[in-house]
């Protein structure tokens, strides 16, 4: 089962994904939004809901939204490909680097996003990220993926100027529609299992990165075991997992986006976020 | 003004601090909820609506949480007391140094802080935190004081060890229940010039740490023009100014908080956040 949240001529809503379009879920029974369904643990009533019924709004007349517009939490990590640890000239980390976004850095799918003028260094990081489905505090790697409730694609929209102006990357990380998360949330069932995912990254149709999720240096299970050793994951709550070699700031020369490029951001088994680049 | 949000016999509300108690204020028809009255801009229709009202509610019958219960962001600035940078052995920074907590990391004015069973490393940070009335995006220092809605005191409670996992300090600033807000949020009108505060930070009644304000490396007009240069603030965010020196991890031998322990984040025209550390 595919899930989006979207706006459409004043109704924001979500539903489920099917071929020509979303059948729309707002007014079923089952929760107003993605976050309501998944914190009452309501998939399953959800997709009985759903069963057999056809789209009610057309894909090309609705404004996709983050998956889940409003998680109460976004942690990424850093350097977590193999590829990229290297191609940075870091070290392989001993723990995840855990930096956060605020859920208003982000845009959905086919929106711009926002290169702000203060700065040129505007970079993508396309990456594989796990929304958080059954609430997770001290959960060990082996029952970790049983919290999770699914995946999207997402776009860590970095300002590289900024991410560097201290020891933290939080501004460059941060600002405002700078990132995309979607184009929408695939179930965990549907998925499978994340290591088995492809991952790929292209600018205006050109391949930027390409890897393959088991090159992650801390996977998924991990991931959730480190966070949830120090935060409450509820649900919604988001877990970036990192990008793979290939970002514009690792080449040379360095290459940066400009308005009018077009990112996207393909995994396997979920789809493709697309997102094109206009200056703010 | 003094305001505040509490739990108390099932019902969560907020209200003004009144000598003995506080004024309720979730039906008044303002918000219901402090951040929707910030979000309104309508602290002065708060104000005409208690004009004369005796608490309804005795402090000693009322569980307070962080003044804001869900800050979208909160923004928390390291290494920003020129003597506490110098204590942690640290250059003078260029930028900001910022990084973030999620609003589950915060208890409440009498909440215990909770020291986690994976760490004995932790620390206390007494800080003066500002709350945001309204939205904010680059907005320029000169006008900064002008989006700020009050301050609280903040203790920013660090579980070292894991702040030191990896370079982003996000592992150890986010444990939950482990850093608190509070008492209330004392309205910008009644505190005036932030710079002329004095903060105080005491553990079971010793002083540890005390610093005026006005030590600030980043001063809180600055701290809102960098911080707004990258995300849109809006009302309710928090951004946590930083600490002076005198922490734990600084002394010798190390100080680390206990089960048992009192902690008092004081400051001058805010009043005082007390809290009692707990194991988890």
């Amino acid at each position: 089962m595919k899930l989006a949240s979207y706006t459409s001529k004043g109704h924001s809503g979500f539903g489920v994904v099917v071929d020509d379009g979303i059948v729309d879920c707002s007014n079923r029974g089952v929760g107003q939004s993605l976050k309501q369904v998944l914190a009452a643990g309501a998939l399953d009533e959800l997709r009985n809901a759903v069963d057999g019924a056809v789209a009610d709004r057309a894909m090309d007349d609705v404004t996709l939204l983050p998956p889940v517009v409003s998680p109460g939490k976004v942690f990424c990590i850093g350097v977590n490909y193999r590829k990229h640890v290297l191609e940075m000239g870091r070290e392989l980390p001993e723990h995840p680097w855990v930096f956060t976004r605020s859920a208003d850095s982000f845009v959905g799918h086919r929106e711009s996003m926002l290169r702000p003028a203060v700065s040129e260094q505007f970079d993508f990081e396309g990456e594989l990220a796990l929304v958080i489905g059954k609430t997770a505090h001290r959960v060990n790697a082996a029952a970790a993926l049983d919290h999770v409730a699914g995946y999207c694609c997402l776009n860590d929209g970095s300002i590289r100027d900024f991410q560097r102006h201290s020891g933290q990357f939080t501004a460059g990380k941060n600002f405002w529609r700078s990132g995309a998360m979607g184009p929408w949330l695939a179930t965990a069932d549907e998925v499978g299992n994340p290591a088995a995912l492809q991952l790929e990254t292209r600018l205006n149709g050109e391949v930027m990165q390409a890897a393959p999720v088991s090159d992650l240096i801390f996977d998924i299970p991990m991931l959730i075991e480190y966070c949830s050793t120090f935060a409450r994951l509820e649900p919604g709550d988001v877990i970036a997992t990192g990008t793979p070699g290939g970002v514009g700031a690792a080449r040379k020369p360095p290459l940066w986006l400009k308005a009018g490029d077009t990112v996207e951001v393909s995994i396997s088994g979920i789809g493709t976020l697309t997102n094109s680049v206009a200056d703010e």
